[in-house]
């Protein structure tokens, strides 16, 4: 940020489209979500570095999105980052230079090593079936939600709440949004990405930076729910997930055993409550 | 697939739900698209085995999915591909059997070192953001298609061709679709899974286990169209893309350097080509 070589990434780009009806062909101006990759790099003081891990991701909020996956992966508590910032590394070319956050965590909350571990290769075969397999399902949940939760009437109006503030969706009709919402329905924060998985870490990071607790009556999300998601949701202490889409059969599974109240196919007309 | 101590999954489940509208709660049966974790070995003769890759799809047509990836990862042709089996180690416990697919390799066609590198994990942060990213940015181009294409009037059919075969999405609401189609707009095969990519690599898998070349006239998708999604039908040799949905910035920026004709937003009324 300290540079201006870099041009840095907007959420969405201009692009000149073809549009075919039955009768003609119009040509006009299209606006599509940006799609780039952010590497995350983390470190922990007197240790050193670790590896970093890619995801493709909508520029923005790209701390929050760090701090997030960090915490849904077990990998600190919102107490333990120190500092996140766009890496400054001289071998990086100017269009990279917004696509690389290092966060620095504090002493004593360096990369369990265990995640390295099931992040590591193998020359040989050493990850059997069930390490692998058993690292993909591997929960952390945190205590559950004690507090209230949105009944079913409130449930029903998060989806169009969150769609009120899906600005990126509106002009490129190709992101998803996941929003944090207190029992009675009022939406916290609401964030956008082409990744699912990412606007749910951007929500939870924006917490995380604020300096409040991850733990929320009501998770919202604009489409479906994958095991993934509520994975970081257990992980965060959320109480409700409010979907418009489908759960999976593991998503409800899961939500199950981590006390989390799961709603899908939600509009203003109805909701499925599951397990 | 020799013991019987396995229950083999099935694509969905049944559940008990609740649904909610405005004047009552109606408990019934409903059924889930299953998830359920898919790791994939891969060895070669004469090599050490590999570390395996595990991907969260639904269970049904694993060999194809795995005989995709692998091609689209450019691990191996469709004519390096030996043999395809679930794996039978005596560690596997009865849940992980239908779960854990081996993939023998022939002589030569060993896991590239290249690949292996970049799953590999480092104690070091010897993975600088210039590879990383550009790993994640790594596409392997086929030939371009240079057979017919479809026209904007046979595109505009594609999507209910699809919707017509997408049984797991008639009895769950929550699973994508991929198809193959000719130019004239035959379906040739069309996949259902919870995960988008797993769809794309079922269909192509679909042809290399049937000893048929991977390049076609159009993939169809039921969703969004995402980088990787281009990635994989770059490394196929497919000549278009069509999908319900938006593509990303950087999907429609490879589909144009691949010479891949990109239909999004399509309907039985309209659709948009891009670049």
């Amino acid at each position: 940020m300290s540079d201006t070589r870099a041009r840095r990434p907007g959420p969405s780009v201009r692009t000149r489209v073809v549009e075919h009806s039955d009768d003609r062909e119009q040509p006009r101006e299209d606006r599509l979500v940006t799609e780039e990759p952010l590497e995350i790099r983390v470190r922990s003081r007197g240790v050193a570095p670790r590896r970093a891990w890619v995801t493709m991701r909508t520029p923005g909020h790209d701390f929050e999105l760090a701090a997030g996956w960090l915490v849904h992966e077990g990998l600190t508590t919102g107490a333990g980052i120190e500092r996140v910032a766009y890496c400054t590394d001289a071998d990086l070319s100017a269009d990279q230079e917004f696509n690389v956050v290092t966060v620095d965590l504090a002493d004593g909350a360096a990369v369990p090593h265990r995640h390295v571990a099931s992040s590591s290769g193998s020359s040989a075969c050493g990850v059997c079936g069930k390490d692998s397999v058993s690292d993909a399902l591997t929960t952390r949940s945190a205590a559950p939600w004690a507090g209230a939760r949105p009944d079913a009437d409130v449930v029903r109006r998060l989806p169009d709440a969150l769609r009120e503030k899906q600005a990126l969706f509106d002009r490129t009709g190709g992101v998803h949004a996941a929003g944090l919402a207190d029992a009675d329905g009022t939406l916290r924060v609401v964030r956008e990405d082409v990744g699912r998985h990412n606007a749910v870490d951007k929500v939870v990071g924006a917490r995380v930076l604020a300096g409040e607790p991850t733990a929320t009556a009501c998770l919202v999300l604009s489409g479906r729910v994958g095991f993934e998601l509520v994975q970081k949701a257990a992980a965060s202490g959320i109480g409700s997930i409010v979907a418009v889409g489908a759960p999976t059969s593991l998503a409800a599974g899961l939500a199950e055993e981590a006390g989390i109240d799961l709603w899908g196919f939600t509009s203003p007309g109805r909701t499925v409550r599951y397990c």
